[in-house]
């Protein structure tokens, strides 16, 4: 059972390999008749590509998306959409000394125990690399959900290393993201980010982060328990993610250390709304949504490729000392960011038409 | 699309409402000519069950199951295994003057939005009750897996409230777990935590908490990439536990705090086999396993049932003052372990078969 | 991949062996508040159940349902329907002789090819005993559709071996099926059919047949190509069926024959609603329903049990000789009526459930 | 729920429509290690393009197929095989006035019906041009079968309207369909064959016809009971041709006529291997693979496109007389012979890979 797609109602399955000559996806199961937005899904790759500071990967990727399918005259048909997204920029030569010994952190050892075979060039199928059609899939499910249901997704880094921001949930603006070089909302400690990634750059190493994502406007009702629940699907996607180590949403971790009466969210009623006074839930109870604010957040280790020297092993079991060349992400949370938004607009979406099959229309 | 089921290779399909007649399971994938040792699952069901002490609720449950399809003369014909497990003792009392109103931190009010309909008694199917079934299940994947590849699994308290066991995943003994009635291994602070939930049970409050779980001998291989991978579905089914609020392997969330150079694994050779010195990726890279232990975590709120006096409101949208009455778990992290050890061991289980399917014959 | 269900988002789950304590279903996606009809139910099982009378097995199945989960007060929550029927009334003397024996046309040769074990009472999984939940969860479909368009559906004998009804598809009525002990609407012929299958089960022999079925009040839109038709999964289903070997939708086989200007259906316009002047098409075209009647037939075998000798071999690979005993149906295709309109209905529920999902909400 | 794809472990997407600017498919669990032969792969492409002569239709198809992914210095990796296909030598001009009016016999009432929307030109999804992706799976899958069991398929025309081809199934050797240009394997009916299509060909009509396949060297064992049989799953992707109208497997609708004693295949015992004395079960037991050759047939209407004056609506209710221009296939049957052959592979791959994951390593 090959495992390259998301979602049930709302299908995204992604192929492709890092260094191939292009990737893509298969968008199955959107509803016939919206006119696409294709500014916007560039917008969205956009802000995935990486740019020419310090933070980022300096690799030139040119993430220009075609559809190739799906359309009639700018609207979509209810038939896949199949995009695809040309691969350029790179060079193979940072890998082939790759190609026999296995990268501390990476995949490279998993993908020869599991196939017994791998495309070393860039990671080949494990590169963070195959999250632009990801993004491109994400955004047409946003733009399905915004028609449904009036729906706003906002992630952003909410800590870098031990450099944490201190802006709420609730308070942070899309402004706030986009301002930032480094997806980070608070402007009071951008400064210590930014100086952090330079250091590390420096070195030739790397750090992990944390980031947050706000959903607004989903309805109650979403999520299909007991096992598709829509904390649960979201928690799957997320840990699923190049470098991702953790997921909570709500109080997460943090509720363990509560008591039911600090953790239980009292529900009132405002303009003839079922509300909950706190939103420690973060907008899920049983599995399904209550119509609150989503909030949660995903934890990423270091990009794995440093440049510092590191001792290994390679295919013949021998000891090997590597040191990985190439441009890197210093941070890989930062450009995680227009990802998560993806993942969980692909979430959400799905479990809206999975909704509406069911339970939709009485 | 219905979600009541796990598994794609070993599919674990789950019905049944807390206060119905029977619930039950159907598992369907388990291969042929497997003698199922019926004691082990009883086992598992009875370290479910609550006992009469007063950590856990001594609601009587008695978990007596009865395979009624899919055996042989005791083997598994490689047809679905249905097994139910009838309810009794219990009283629909306690809920009558629920039915209409929302229990805060339960799923009443979400289930109401999506169906428009539910089940009051006991929380119907949101109830916690619907993990026996799932236990059982877990008890026969994880004879599967201990017949293939030697499969150990062993999940216990890590936490309760702010109280941490100190031993480490690797030190701890099954024996360690079954000596406390609480499920934590830490001898030295099991008191403390007995006495928190004594103070809390007599206050009428709960108190979150966290299960930590070590799978051993899982081979390296498991896991399909890039949406069904072994740590995103481990996640998956865990955060979609009753009470779960989030999920992370190896260092999660502190892997966020971490330099590459501190968070990368090496990679040695031992015996002829290919290990990791540390193992900080917790047993998955690229989401598939690496051979190395697989060590995760999962976060529980409090348990939300208190008998202390909470703000709530009912279907009519009328502001209500509750008291839950009944005899609830005060840590639900405590109960919680061996249906953590049974949703590892489906997924898991599950992983073992595609993999066999797809890449274990050559 | 266990293929123990039928349908994607409304799912029904069959376990169970002919001679086991019970056998049953679980049936997913039913949407919530719908107010089961009991009698309903149970009057599709009890056509399904041998009577006294010669044409059928004369073994005594008391089909009694049970529901044990998924209703509150009368009616559907949305959650798993868990049907249960207890097995009663046979013996397995008839089978001792047959364990390690291969009869032919049944499936005693396979399972053990497949699965190196099979329960070999009855036939154990592969018995048509197991198309008796299938008619429980068959009924339940049939409701929500009756609900949702005015769906009826109507199948009938059309052939026993070479004595065919004349009645046309749209001219027979159900009081024409049900005054039949043989399920066979043609008045005239019925007595030939009589006499052919009395004859035959004093041989000790049996006969094939053709359903033919037709389902009314399928709005158009139904179905979703490319690869999950509306006929291809009615297809599947029935060739599916004990004993099935063909399918045919519309015109079928015979519109081999036919040219493209004698096939055509021609498009009108009726009471304001398009409609095709003949029907050649059987209610499908591209896949997707048109509106018009769903006509389609399905051909059967002859019962592989006859008394007669016959040439096999056992497990050991020795020639035998067999003679089967037990009161064994003279025509499978009578007894399969029921058994035709519950797949049918499943089928198309689903498929109304996945259109609402999809297309369903502009 | 999308229907885009067949297969589970072995899943085939297929996407775009007529006459965008490519079509496609994404291959998924293709068991890593394999070296493709693409020649192969092209072979049957050419097979399904419609040549120059009479009997086809004389659209310039150039289907070269270019593999973007999954494979690693020719060798398949287990990740996904995505295979595109250019579109060119069409005209759009042939489709203009047909945008709002409904072609007899073709799905664009039907489209429209369900979707609100439907791309025009040339079929746009229902278009028999995406049949070309599909053959190139299921060359795929061929090849796959072919390294593990000796696999052999062979396809090819049974019947013009009413000129049957006397060659009983075993008996067609590939070469008697290749030598033919209208995969017609009697040579001495074929001339009768060309001069009806010659003939219909001129008056701008169609006719319909009959396919058989047999497959070769399937090993005992494959197929999931209950409800994922062998013979179900054949019998829907058949049915879900363009133009397939019945489906029949071994002795199929004629078995209705037979008595159990002439039906019954006896077992015997040859080279130490079970085998039936006859097949009229044609390959399949229970749902499951006997070992015997698997022996089917797919009935197919005339191509619905014919150039004589149809009665029609179009999307404003009004009556229309149309006359489909363009050249068309006179028999569809005929270019469905690949097509057969390629789901059939697909399908049965599927069903190999099923069976490793849950019987084949015991």
């Amino acid at each position: 059972m090959p495992g390259d797609s998301i979602g049930k109602m709302f299908r995204v399955t992604v192929w492709g390999e890092s260094h191939g000559s292009s990737i893509g996806t298969v968008v199955e199961g959107c509803p016939p008749g919206i006119e696409l937005d294709m500014n916007e899904i560039q917008k969205q790759l956009d802000k995935r590509k990486p740019g020419g500071t310090g933070p980022v990967s300096t690799r030139q990727e040119q993430d220009r998306f075609e559809i190739v399918s799906g359309l009639f005259e700018g609207k979509t048909t209810g038939t896949p959409i199949s995009i695809v997204i040309k691969n350029h920029g790179f060079t193979k030569n940072n890998y082939t000394d790759l190609s026999d010994v296995y990268r501390p952190g990476h995949a490279d050892f998993t993908y020869q125990a599991k196939y017994g075979i791998r495309d070393c060039y860039g990671g080949g199928r494990s590169s963070a690399r195959l999250t632009a059609p990801v993004v491109a899939a994400g955004a047409i499910a946003a733009q399905i959900l915004a028609g449904g249901t009036g729906f706003r997704i906002l992630a952003y880094v909410k800590k870098v290393g031990s450099v944490n921001s201190d802006i709420a949930a609730g308070s942070v603006e899309p402004e706030d993201v986009q301002g930032s070089s480094v997806n980070f909302p608070d402007r009071e400690k951008e400064g210590e980010v930014l100086a952090l990634l330079k250091k590390l750059k420096r070195q030739g190493n790397s750090i992990g982060g944390v980031v947050e994502c706000v959903v607004e406007n989903v309805p109650a009702g979403f999520g299909e328990p007991l096992f598709d629940k829509l904390d649960g699907d979201l928690a799957k996607v997320m840990v699923g993610l190049n470098g991702a180590k953790g997921f909570e949403i709500g109080a997460g971790f943090s509720s363990a250390e509560l008591t039911g009466e600090q953790n239980n969210d009292e529900f009132a009623v405002e303009n003839g709304k079922v509300v909950t006074i706190t939103n420690r839930a973060g907008g899920v109870l049983g599995g399904i949504s209550t119509g609150m604010p989503i909030v949660f957040r995903v934890a990423f280790k270091a990009t794995p490729s440093i440049s510092l020297k590191q001792n290994t092993v390679d295919s013949d079991g021998k000891s090997r000392k590597i040191q990985i060349k190439g441009d890197h992400d210093t941070c890989v949370a930062i450009r995680a960011v227009p990802v998560v938004e993806a993942l969980a607009s692909i979430v959400i979406c799905d479990h809206f038409l999975r909704y509406r099959g069911q339970c939709g229309v009485k």
